[in-house]
């Protein structure tokens, strides 16, 4: 049975990047907050192709591994897109290039203009919606045909998503540094923990891996 | 050689207690925050006079422990110590009873006015401070003899401690609960792991112990 799925990346107190500029859009802190991420094998191989099994194993390449696992279809915001920096160009088709790693449908949720769907080389389509989150929620659960939902991001979109109780699954990676400022993580979620379990888990990086699960 | 030590309690988000009434003076939210520390073998013993081995051992316990080792003077916030709430009363000794349990010298910052220091039974005196952190922090660490100074709280005084760059050994216990609500605990306090090492550690309870150490 299809599940939601968030995965986002933290510090210690609570921030994410807030976005940077159109040259380096996550921004300088996306960096510290992703390196045990990118370091991982999985991410060595699906971003370098680097087949030699270089990279870290143990807990911060099984969640990197599991969040390529099982998705059917995945929901982003327009700024996750790019139509925040880039929504003026009829021809924008996200920062992914002509294949992205997607390889299934993907939605993204924006208020304006429509634009017709874009598929790509690889299996992605993007495709844009303008409804309500739980109806566009309901045509990717249809669409992903009993895989999982992903919701992508940014920050905001995947709040929306946890805040409304559409989540099952949410995966934070909490790397050990204090940025003091961006977006707040954990924001309007007070007592997740009494409708979903939590786990903690420490990686030898020293990214702590949260997890709530429905 | 002495060092200076802050222990503080937090949520996944960051939060602790922002406190409650003078008959809950910790507020509603400090018992979901410390369930796991008051569930140890440590505090079972300390608190409720449990001689029987009942409580919960590992790294909660391991922690506890370490609270109350090697400490020789300890530092804390008017309103940790009542003033804020029982200021008035010139007969107010603190909430611990005739027999805090200390055991050494106990420096309150206050800003009002000054008292005579307080000799209580089992070795603690308070004494009332007006002066700059630094100079009582002096004051305490000479007082203490080679033993280490605790900075007991509350979170505004911690943290004042920490931004001077006055402490070399940050302890936080963070319950995996999410309160959306209350003080910030990492407030001010970016790249504090630029000057400090940092550990991650998940105890059975769940409870991720962060220390920063200089």
């Amino acid at each position: 049975m299809t599940r939601v799925r968030v995965d986002l990346f933290s510090s210690l107190d609570g921030y994410t990047s807030s976005g940077g500029t159109d040259d380096n859009p996550m921004g300088e802190d996306w960096g510290p907050l992703t390196q045990a991420y990118v370091a991982t094998r999985t991410m060595q191989e699906r971003v370098f192709g680097d087949t030699t099994g270089a990279g870290t194993t143990g807990a911060d390449d099984s969640y990197a591994a599991a969040f390529f696992e099982g998705v059917g279809a995945e929901i982003m915001g327009a700024g996750m897109f790019g139509l925040h920096s880039f929504g003026d160009d009829p021809d924008w088709k996200g920062w992914w290039g002509d294949r992205p790693p997607f390889g299934f449908p993907v939605y993204v949720l924006t208020h304006t203009a429509p634009r017709p769907s874009i598929p790509m080389l690889g299996g992605t389509t993007f495709h844009f919606r303008s409804g309500a989150v739980a109806d566009v929620l309901a045509e990717a659960t249809e669409v992903a045909g009993g895989l999982d939902v992903r919701v992508g991001g940014g920050i905001g979109t995947a709040l929306a998503f946890l805040r409304a109780g559409l989540v099952d699954d949410l995966h934070v990676s909490v790397a050990p540094i204090l940025l003091g400022r961006g977006h707040q993580v954990w924001d309007g979620l007070r007592g997740l923990e009494l409708t979903h379990a939590v786990t903690t888990e420490v990686a030898e990086s020293g990214t702590i891996h949260i997890t709530f699960t429905r």
